[in-house]
Order: C-alpha cells, then sequence, then structure tokens
C-alpha cells in the first residue's frame, strides 16, 4: 500500500492507529479493568427487560433525551440543562476535544493517567503538555497552574486512574478561577472517594466534571456516562457530540439503575474495607511498594520484573494490568479491588509470583 | 456570560450550537424520521434478553469485539478485517472525518443531502464544497469529479436522503478510480433499492461505505451501524473510534437479528410496493410533483407554503417531515413509507391540506 493512496488520512493518523490495545487472557480472577466485581440481580435485569419489552424498537429513541436527562441530573442533584448524556464517559470526553481541540492548541495533561486522554487529544492535533505528579503520585498544583495558563483545556482524573490519587478540593477551585482553561475532570472513581467537583460547576463555566455508571454502578456493560458543566457552555458542547447517541435499552437500564442505587451501591463499602485490607498487607509484603488509592483499585511496584509478574500471575488464573508502559511507572502493576476471595487469590498470586520471578539487577 | 470566559471552544462552536434540530409533535400516523413501520416480534425481543440476561454486566465488552464484528461480515459477504461497527453509522461517519477532516482541508457533500454530513464537516473545521444534483435529483458525475481533485473527502448517500435518488455505479467506480480523495458512501436505505458498492471496496482504498440497522432491519431504537473499508485503511479509521462503543444489549440485538435477518426484513417488498404506491397516487395528484425514490421515503413539492402544509398535516394526526429548509428544496416535503392504511391516511391528509392551505403566490 503506497502512502499516496491514503492522503486523506490526518498526518498523526498513522502514529496513532494501534496506540491503545489491551491484552486480556481469560483468567478465573479478574482485576484488571476496575470493574465492580458484583454483576446486577437477576431481578433488576428482569426490570430492565420489561421496559425495554414495550417500547417500540423500530423507532428512533428521542433526538435529545430530555425526560431521562432530567433523571439523571436529579440523581445527580444539578440542573437538567448542565446535563449531556452519552455511550460511556469517553464518547463525552471525545466531544469536548473536538469542541476545543484543535491543531495549534494545547492540553494540559499530568501523567501518568488514562492513555485515551493523550491518544484523543493528538488524534484531533493538539500539542499535548504532559505535567509530573508529585510525591506518593499526588498532583502538583503549581505546575498545573503554570502549565495551564497557555492552554485551552487540562484534563485530570480523581481519583486518578491509574494511581488512585485525587486532587485537593481547594486546589481544584484555585486553578478553576484563577486561570481560563477549560478544566475536565474525570470522576469516573468518584463513589470510592467521595469527594466532588459538581458543586464548583455551578459557578464555574470552564469546569467540566465526568462521571460514569460502568464503576460503582457495576454497568460496565451498558457503557452509560454523563458529563455535567454549565449551562451556558452546555449548548456548545452539546453541537459537538450526535444526537440519538443513547440507545432504548441503556436507557431503561439507567432508569433501573438509578430507581435501585441502593442495591447496585451496597457493596462499594465492602470495596473500600477490601481496598484498605489489601493495601495492609501489601504494604507489609517485603520488597512491594503500594500507593494510597481513593479508588476501586491499587497502584504497587517491585524490584522484580512487571511484565514477568504479570505474566507470572495469570499462569495462576489472576488477570492484573501491567501499566509499566506508562510515564514515570516502569517498575508498577495495578489490580482492581474485587471480592474478599478473589483479593485473597491476588494476594497469594503476587506472593507466588515474587518467589518465581528474580530480582532485576538495578539499572 | 462574556465570550472571554469561553475562549477554550473552537470558533466554529458557536454558529454550530443547536445547528441540528428535530421537531416532533406526537402523531398517531408517524411518517418524518424514515422508520420501519413494524416492530420486532415479541418473540425476538425474548431472544435479546436471553442472550443479556446470561452475561455479566458489571464488565467491559471486548476491547474490540471480534467473534461480533465477524458475525456481520459474514452478513455482508465481506472479510472482518474491513469492518468496523458503531453506535449507528453515524459514529463511524464522525470517527471517518475525525481521521480525515481538520481546519484547511475541503470536502464535498452533493445538496441536499441529509444534514449531519455538514455540520459534522464544519465542526472539525473543515471547508464544506457544495455540489448541487442534476434533473430530477439525480446526481451529477462531472460535477462531482471535478470537485474531488481539491478535496480530501466526498460523501454522498445511495439512495440519498432526503432525494430518494442514487449513484449510477458505472459513474462511482470511475469517480472512486479516477480521483484520490476518500469516497464515503451512505447505504443506510441500501435494502429499498439493493446496489451496493461493496464489491468495490475490495479494490479500491479510497472508499467507505456506511450501513444502519435502523432501517430495514427495524432497529432504529437499537442505534446500529457498520461501516466497511479496505483493511489497509481500517486501523487508520479505528484509531479514530472509542473502543468498547457497542454495548452488550446492542450486540445481542443484533447477531438475534442478523439470525432472524428474513422475518425483520421481511416487509421490505411491502414497503417497496407501498412506495411505488404512493408514487403513482401523488403522480395522480393535482399539484403536487412527487420524484422517483429508491428509499422509504418520497420526496414531493407543491405550490402551497410547505410549513403550512405540514401543520395541516399534524392537525390531522400524520406527522411528514418538512424539509423545506434544505437546499434548493424550498417547496418540499418528505414522507417515510409506513404501513398501508398509515399511507392511506397521509394521502388523506394532504388532500385535505391541499384544499385548507391555500397557493402561495409565484415569486
Amino acid at each position: 500500500m503506497q502512502n499516496t493512496t491514503f492522503r486523506f488520512f490526518k498526518e498523526q493518523l498513522a502514529r496513532l492507529a494501534g496506540g491503545y490495545k489491551l491484552d486480556v487472557p481469560a483468567c478465573p480472577v479478574k482485576l484488571n479493568q476496575n470493574e465492580n466485581p458484583y454483576d446486577w440481580p437477576a431481578t433488576l435485569k428482569q426490570a430492565v427487560f420489561e421496559h425495554v419489552r414495550e417500547q417500540d424498537w423500530n423507532r428512533y429513541p428521542p433526538f435529545v433525551p430530555q425526560e431521562f436527562t432530567a433523571r439523571v441530573a436529579r440523581y445527580l442533584n444539578v440542573d437538567p440543562t448542565q446535563v449531556l448524556v452519552g455511550n460511556g464517559s469517553n464518547e463525552l470526553l471525545y466531544a469536548i476535544f473536538v469542541a476545543t481541540l484543535e491543531t495549534g492548541r494545547k492540553v494540559v495533561i499530568p501523567q501518568p493517567t488514562f492513555t485515551l486522554y493523550k491518544l484523543l487529544a493528538e488524534l484531533l492535533g493538539a500539542q499535548v503538555i504532559t505535567t509530573g505528579l508529585g510525591p506518593d503520585m499526588q498532583y502538583d498544583a503549581a505546575a498545573l497552574e503554570t502549565a495551564a495558563r497557555d492552554a485551552s483545556v487540562v484534563v485530570l482524573a480523581s481519583p486518578n486512574n491509574p494511581t488512585g490519587s485525587v486532587i485537593n478540593p481547594m486546589d481544584l477551585e484555585h486553578l478553576v478561577q484563577t486561570t481560563s482553561a477549560l478544566w475536565v475532570v474525570d470522576e469516573a472513581y468518584f463513589e470510592f472517594h467521595g469527594e466532588t467537583a459538581l458543586e464548583l460547576v455551578r459557578t464555574c463555566p470552564n469546569l467540566v466534571v465526568l462521571r460514569t455508571f460502568s464503576k460503582a454502578f457495576a454497568t460496565a456493560g451498558l457503557r452509560f456516562g454523563c458529563m455535567v458543566c454549565h449551562p451556558d457552555a452546555l449548548t456548545m458542547f452539546a453541537a459537538a457530540k450526535l444526537p440519538y447517541n443513547l440507545n432504548i435499552f441503556t436507557m431503561a437500564a439507567v432508569e433501573v439503575a438509578i430507581e435501585h442505587a441502593v442495591t447496585l451501591k451496597g457493596r462499594l463499602e465492602e470495596i473500600k474495607r477490601e481496598r484498605e485490607r489489601v493495601t495492609r498487607l501489601l504494604k507489609a509484603s517485603k520488597g512491594v511498594h503500594v500507593y494510597p488509592s481513593r479508588a476501586n483499585f491499587l497502584l504497587f511496584e517491585t524490584d522484580r520484573n512487571p511484565r514477568a509478574l504479570w505474566q507470572s500471575m495469570v499462569n495462576r488464573g489472576v488477570l492484573t494490568r501491567d501499566v509499566s508502559g506508562y510515564p514515570g511507572l516502569g517498575k508498577a502493576l495495578r489490580v482492581s479491588i474485587g471480592r474478599p476471595e478473589e483479593n485473597d487469590a491476588f494476594l497469594k498470586a503476587l506472593e507466588y509470583a515474587i518467589t518465581e520471578v528474580p530480582p532485576e539487577a538495578k539499572s
């Protein structure tokens, strides 16, 4: 295939092709995607089917799903004029970037973080400014303030993936109010932390908060997310989003999820307790450094080769995430918090892997 | 709200905000969105529920749904390496545009056509080159060839919405082979026509065909579409598309749809017969000009004010589409082909409306 055949692609596409991949061997203990380990109860699945059964599948969903959006807004305790809904928060981040980024513009992305932010920004031709994290993977507010001065957009996750660290709310308020960049705060793991920037959105038109139902709500298979922003900014963001983007299934499932939020999120306390238990046990493990986390996963480092460690655990049926390719995380793995017995299986597999994989020579 | 607050939006956003709207009063006879008038049978809905019930809703769908994509490819009789799947073909068109368009690039869009093409192209900063249609709303191959020389992308729908006209296959082959632009052919209404450009995709890396399950397959509520392109181009397009974009519901429904394609598309012959019947009756109506259509809708013009005509029919419970805002269609309405009794209701409502609404003075 000659390159000339493809002159219609933007220049950056060739660099990005195949940039975000996921290697997922089948393992009985799956702790690689920060999923909620508990499936929906059969009764709630059935409730969704009953909702969907009565609808006309041959008809388009509403152009703008106003009633549905109002229900989501009520759940979030914000105004419906502040909410846009999407197939996962990724779809909304994509729309936000299309609305704000192009060649010649800059976006600040603290690293390490979720891989997709940088890939999407580069896809749109933006220049990515990387800031590092401070001690214990904490956000560096001073570095963010300096970098934001020159940028159109700043994206940060709080809690951050894969570090589990959070932005200090006072720092965030200061940053949003003293810069004119758009601040996108991805709160995918909010429910495992408890602090949100939603209040700030009411008064700050340069702040967007992303939420997802994939984690705490155990609905990763349904791909639902939403964004909350200032009403004056919403019509602009909406223009970058496709109409009819949510299908009737997703909307029915989210309505049932909200109605039964207590049931679906009932395991949150257990997951948080397990997070603390696994943290303590990893801290006590020789040769393991674990970072404090406010999410449903833990980042840890060892002096072993991370890929070999990952493979050794896979061989014992435990799938974690090798994040050693992330900036600054050369020795790190990430493990989701699963059911207690899954976490025990992970701890055992890690212990075995450390005996199996020899320490790497210091470079 | 001061503009300075929003300096992070791209310049074109303010122009595009609110650009694509749909006015949908509730009417018993709904002929405004080119939907299939027949809902899924209850047994097939139940089959989808059984598929979905057994799955883990708390787990992400596959990063790249290979088995599912292979099934769609088999249905289309193309290779799986040629297929990308999305939430409606709109999502794939968006990805195609992100992969190819930016400020400084040109896209050719023959008008009148589906509104979204132009909006998405302008969203990405591209310059839109408009070519007109020829007599009876037929594509003008010579005009397309000239315009394409200077463009990155050409988008056309065949059958075209809202005109019902199609591109001549010989013309298309010549255009694709003699230009280096990317040709995007939206075949949303393929099944009502029968001719496809899919064969051409095997040998032409600068051609993409879009398909949807929303029309013939009666699954508009599910938002499923796919694109077929050359394998060498697919990895590049894939980089502009989000991972995990399809949820488990959509995939289950599409699998059932393909398995029961004969049932779901069983009404196609009736719809095509009805299209010919309604065309004949409109042709016989005094003061109505109807265009030949290869889709499941008809474009027609009268000497009445189209908005007043539309409103008069709404008042009688029949919802059509006022397309008089489209370039060159100042006197036109579009009506979907529904069930025979719905089409009769439309014909009656139109007859009444023409007596109710006085002719407009010629300008």
